[in-house]
C-alpha cells in the first residue's frame, strides 16, 4: 500500500481547503480540458474531484492520461476551493477538488460489460453475472448500507427489551410439514442426512422450555422450492419466541420495533397500535388474506338484491349458494368501453373470472353493462346498496363465494394501481387475526394446518376439534404491509393433550409425530411454559422499506429464479470422488 | 394466559414491600415446613421464595401440595420482607417473600433425568440429549446471556466503525482446497451441488472488489470432517474485510474490538498494542505458532555446547543437523525420580520423544540424568546458557529439529499447567506474523497454501515464488488469546499476475483456476483494490472469555464428536421419496 488514505470521497468540504490529503478509490469519470485531466473518484462514501495539471506534476498529469473509467488508484493532493462558477451544488464535496501532486495506480480495468451507474439498462442476468460491478452502482450500495443498519436497528430494540440472541443449528432434522427440506448428506455418519431449516420454529420452542424466556435472532431460513418471482431459496427472517405472553404482548412488541425501524431508517412516523382484522373480514372485505387497506374499494354483496333478478347469471349463482359481489372504483365512470374489454380481458385471463359486469353511474346515465338482461329498478338498488357517487364505476362479478373474492381481490389490486387509488407515500401496517387453525385438502382428503401444528387454537374452540375443525379459529397472526407479508406468528401450543388433538387432526400418527416432533413433545413432559413468537421476512421488510422492485435488489448475491447464482456458478456438477465420500450417488436420468 | 406477569423472578427487593405482584416460572424447589408450604419460583431473571400458607388462601395451599420441581406455574401474592433472620444473603431477591394468594399451573413435569443445578453430574450424552434441560442451569443460561452481548458489542463495534454487514449465502459453489464441503442437492437443478461455505473467504472479496470498503458479518460456516474433541461441524466467525489497507490497520481495529468485548463482558483492561511475534520466533522459541506466553520456559538451543560431547546422542544429532535444546522449569530442581520418570514417559508417549535429558541445578550438585556420559563442564556451560537459577530444573530433547521444536512446545505446556507456572487471571493476546505462503507436502509432491490460496506474499519475497517458495513469508497473522487461536488472516493478493505465479506454485492450472475461482479472477479484471482481512472464532472466544472447558458449553444446541445432535436424532435416514426427488440415491454399502 503506497497511499494510506486520510479521507474518504465524501467527506472533504470548504473548511478543508489547503489540507494535504490522500484518497483511494475507483476512477467514475474523466475529462481532458485542455491539457487538465479532471477524475471524479469513487468510493463507498462519495465522490471528490482530482484535478491533475502538468503545472503541478507532470509525471502525475502523464500517468493521469492512462488512467480509464474503474481503475482503483491512489492520489496526494491538496484541497482547493472551486471557483464560484465551477461549484457543483449536487455533490456533498462540489465546492472543492484536489489539486494532484502524486497518482499511484493500484489496479487497471477492462471496459465493463456496463456502465456502472443508477440508471443502468443493463438486463437482470448480466446484473447477476457481474453481481460485483452492479454492487458498486451507488443506489445498491445505498440499499446494502440500509439493510446493514436494519439489522443493528433491529437487535438492539431486541436487547433493550432483554431478548437473548440464540443461534440455532444448521444443520438440522428434516421434518416432513410444508415445503421441501434441502437436505445435506453426512460423510461421518453413512447414509444419513441433516436438512437445512425452514424455520428455527421446534428449536425456539425448545428455548421457551428450557426457560430463555425471550429469543431473537435474525437467521437464513432454505427452502428448495419452484422459486415464484418473488421467493429466494434462501431468505432471512427476523424470529422471535416469548414465553409467558399472549397476542397482546406480541402486538406491542413488533410495533414498537416496526415503528423504530421506520424512524431511524426512513425517519417515517408510523402510528401505533396498528390496526386489526380478522380474516374473515379481510376475505369477505378485500379478498385476501393480506389487503392493501392504503385504498378502500371494499366488497359489497348484492346477493340479496339480485337473487331475484331475471338475468340467470344472477339469479342461478344465487340460487346455487353463489354470489354476486363487487366494489365501486371512483371517478371512473367516464371509462370508456375499450378499457372496459380490456379489464374484462384481464379479469378473466389473468383472474380465471367468467366474466366481467360493470355499471357506470353518471349523471346522466346508469349504464350497466348487462342493462338487457337486469331490470333498472334492480340496477338502481345495486348502485344505491355500494354507496357508489355520482361518475363512480361499478365493477361485479358472479359465482362461487371463494371464486369471486378471490377474484374480486386481483381485481381490485388492479384497479387501484391502474387508476391512482393508491398513496405510495403511505406506510399502511395491520393485524391481521383468527385465522382458521386448518384448511381441508379434498385431494389429499385430509386437513392442513393453515400455519404450522404447534399453533394453538383459541381456548373456547379447543372443544370443535373433533367436531368441526374448520370452524376452529388459530391464535395466529399475521403483520401486513401495504398488501404485503410481513410476517406471521401464533402462540403456541404448550399442553401435551392439545398437541396429541392437533396431530391427530392433522392426521399425523403417534408413531410419526414421536419420530418427528419427538424431542419437543418429549421436552413438554418436563415443564413447558405458555409460549409465542412471530417470524417477519426482513428481505421483504428490506425491499418494502427502499421501495426496491425485486427482493434481489436488498440481498447481496441472489439466486435467479431458477435457484442458482449467475455470478459464480452454482449450483454445479461435483467429482464422482466428492459424492462417493458423502456414500451417494446420482439417480440414473430416466430419458 | 390467567395470570398476566408484573415482575420477573430476579427484580423484587425490600422496597416493593406491600405490592401485589405476579410471577411466572419454574419450580425451583419445594419445601412444607408444618403446613406452610414455601417454593423457589426460578426463570433467566433469579429466584424468588413463594409463601403458600393455609390461612391466606386455602385453596392455593392445597394446590401448592400438588407442585414438584419443574412446574411451570403462576402465581398472585403481595411482597412481604423477610425476619432478619430468615434472609438470604446469596439471593438479590432474599430480603423478601412472596404470600401467595393465587396459584395457577400451566404445565407439570414428570421427573427430570437429573438436577437442574449448576453442579450436575449428569454426563455429556444425558446432557446434549436432553438439552433442553440442560438449558435450564443457570450457569448455561449465563453463558448463552453473555454470548447475546457478545453479539451485540462486536457489531456495536464493527457499526461504529462505519462496516457494513452483508449476509453472503449459504448455499454456494464447492471449492477444492482445505478441508471438506458439505454438499446439497438441488432438486430444481437435477445432478447439480450446492456447497455449505467453509468461510466467506470469496464473497467478501468480491464485497471489496464491488467498493464495500468494510464488510463484517457473524456468519455460520461449515466443514464436514473428523470431529476433534475441540471442533464443531457448524461454527461461528466473526468475518472483516477492509479495502485499502495494511496490516497496521487490521491490527489496530482487532485491538479495538478485543479490549472493548473483553472490557464490556468481563470487565477486563486489555492491554493494548499486542505484542507480536514472528512465525519463527515463535517455532524457534515455543515450538508453537500460537504460543501461551503467559509463562516463560523460552527454549535454549545447546548445540554449539554439545555438539563436541563425547555423548553420542548430543554429538551424532548435531553432526547430523539436528538440535539439542531445552528450557527451563523454575524452582523445580526439587523433583524426584519417580516424577521425573513419569514425565519422561509422557513426553514419550504423548510427544513422541525419544527420551527425556535433565539437570537439576541445585545448590548442593548439578545433577545431570546423562552426567555419566557428558563432562560436568559441559553440563555447567548449558546451565550458564540456560539462564537457571538456582533450584531450578533444565529439560532437553535431542532429535531433527521440527521433531524437537514441536516436542519441546508440548513439553512446555505440559510443565506450564503441572506446576503452576500459569496465571490463569491473565489474558496474554499475540500477534503472530510472517507465516510462511506456503508448504510442502512431500507425501503429494507439491506445495499448500498455509492459509488459503489468495493470501499475499511480502512485496520483497514475490521474486522468490519461482526459486525458493518455502522461504517466502506471506502476509498473513494470527491473533492468539493464552495459546489457542483466536483467529487469523491476510492482506490478499489482489494483482491479476501475483494471483497467476500463486495458482501455478500450488499446482493449480489456468482451467482449474477459471473453473474454481473464474467469478473472482474475473472480478479482479475490473479494478480491484488493495484489501485484507481477518476471521475470528467466535465459539473458542466465547469459551475463552468464559472459561469454558469445551465449545459445547458456549453453543445452544451443539452437536457431539460424532457430528451428531442426540437431542433431536440427527442426522437421520431420510424417505427414498426425498432423494428421488433431490436425484441422489445412497451408494450400495461395501460389505
Amino acid at each position: 500500500m503506497a497511499l494510506q488514505r486520510t479521507h474518504t470521497c465524501g467527506e472533504l468540504r470548504k473548511s478543508d481547503t489547503g489540507k494535504d490529503v490522500v484518497l483511494n478509490g475507483w476512477v467514475d469519470t474523466r475529462r481532458d480540458l485542455g491539457g487538465v485531466i479532471f477524475i471524479d473518484l469513487r468510493d463507498r462514501y462519495g465522490k471528490t474531484q482530482i484535478v491533475f495539471s502538468p503545472q503541478d506534476n507532470p509525471q502525475a498529469h502523464a500517468l493521469a492520461d492512462q488512467l480509464r473509467s474503474e481503475f482503483v488508484i491512489g492520489i496526494k493532493g491538496v484541497v482547493e476551493e472551486r471557483d464560484s462558477v465551477n461549484i457543483n451544488p449536487n455533490m456533498p464535496t462540489g465546492e472543492v477538488d484536489i489539486r494532484c501532486s502524486e497518482l499511484v495506480i493500484y489496479s487497471k480495468a477492462e471496459t465493463t460489460p456496463f456502465e456502472i451507474k443508477d440508471d443502468t439498462k443493463a438486463n437482470d442476468d448480466i446484473r447477476l453475472k457481474y453481481r460485483y460491478l452492479d454492487l458498486r452502482r451507488p443506489s445498491m450500495q445505498d440499499k446494502l448500507m440500509m439493510r446493514s443498519k436494519a439489522y443493528q436497528v433491529i437487535r438492539t430494540f431486541f436487547n433493550e427489551n432483554e431478548f437473548c440472541e440464540v443461534e440455532t443449528p444448521v444443520l438440522m432434522k428434516s421434518t416432513p410439514e410444508g415445503a421441501r427440506d434441502y437436505l445435506v448428506p453426512s460423510r461421518v455418519n453413512p447414509g444419513k442426512f441433516f436438512a437445512l431449516p425452514q424455520s428455527p420454529q421446534t428449536y425456539k420452542q425448545i428455548l421457551m422450555v428450557s426457560g430463555m424466556d425471550r429469543y431473537f435472532q435474525i437467521v437464513k431460513c432454505f427452502r428448495d422450492e419452484d422459486l415464484r418471482a418473488d421467493r429466494q431459496p434462501e431468505f432471512t427472517q427476523v424470529d422471535v419466541e416469548m414465553s409467558f405472553v399472549n397476542e397482546e404482548d406480541i402486538y406491542a412488541l413488533m410495533e414498537g420495533l416496526v415503528k423504530k425501524t421506520w424512524k431511524e431508517l426512513v425517519g417515517a412516523d408510523v402510528q401505533t397500535p396498528f390496526p386489526r382484522m380478522t380474516y374473515d373480514h379481510a376475505m369477505n372485505t378485500y379478498g385476501s388474506d393480506k389487503p392493501d387497506t392504503r385504498f378502500g374499494c371494499e366488497f359489497v354483496d348484492f346477493s340479496d338484491i339480485v337473487g331475484k333478478s331475471e338475468f340467470r347469471v344472477f339469479s342461478k349463482t344465487v340460487a346455487d349458494g353463489g354470489i354476486v359481489a363487487g366494489f365501486v372504483v371512483p371517478g371512473q365512470g367516464v371509462l370508456g368501453r375499450g378499457v372496459m374489454d380490456r379489464l374484462t380481458d384481464r379479469a378473466k385471463t389473468e383472474l380465471g373470472a367468467g366474466g366481467l359486469i360493470y355499471i357506470k353511474n353518471n349523471k346522466d346515465e346508469v349504464y350497466s353493462s348487462v342493462g338487457k338482461f337486469v331490470s333498472e329498478d334492480i340496477t338502481k338498488e345495486m348502485v344505491a346498496k355500494s354507496g357508489a357517487n355520482e361518475g363512480d364505476l361499478l365493477l361485479i362479478l358472479a359465482g362461487n363465494r371463494a371464486d369471486v373474492l378471490n377474484q374480486l381481490g386481483g381485481l381490485r389490486l388492479i384497479v387501484g394501481h391502474e387508476y391512482n387509488l393508491i398513496d405510495y407515500n403511505k406506510y399502511n401496517f395491520l393485524w391481521v387475526t383468527d385465522f382458521p387453525l386448518v384448511e381441508y385438502s379434498a385431494e389429499d382428503g385430509r386437513y392442513y394446518a393453515m400455519h404450522h401444528p404447534f399453533t394453538s387454537p383459541k381456548e373456547e374452540d379447543i372443544d370443535k376439534m373433533e367436531t368441526d375443525p374448520l370452524s376452529i379459529r388459530a391464535r395466529a397472526y399475521d403483520l401486513v404491509l401495504n398488501g404485503s407479508e410481513l410476517g406471521g406468528g401464533s402462540i403456541r401450543i404448550h399442553n401435551r393433550d392439545v398437541q396429541s388433538k392437533m396431530f391427530r387432526l392433522l392426521g399425523i400418527g403417534e408413531e410419526e409425530a414421536q419420530e418427528k416432533f419427538g424431542f419437543l413433545l418429549g421436552a413438554f413432559k418436563y415443564g413447558a411454559p405458555p409460549h409465542g413468537g412471530i417470524a417477519l421476512g426482513l428481505d421483504r421488510l428490506m425491499m418494502l422499506i427502499t421501495g426496491a422492485k425485486s427482493l434481489r435488489e436488498v440481498i447481496a448475491f441472489p439466486k435467479n429464479q431458477k435457484a442458482q447464482s449467475l455470478m459464480d456458478n452454482c449450483p454445479d456438477v461435483v467429482e464422482t470422488k466428492q459424492l462417493d465420500e458423502l456414500h451417494i450417488q446420482l439417480k440414473p436420468m430416466v430419458k
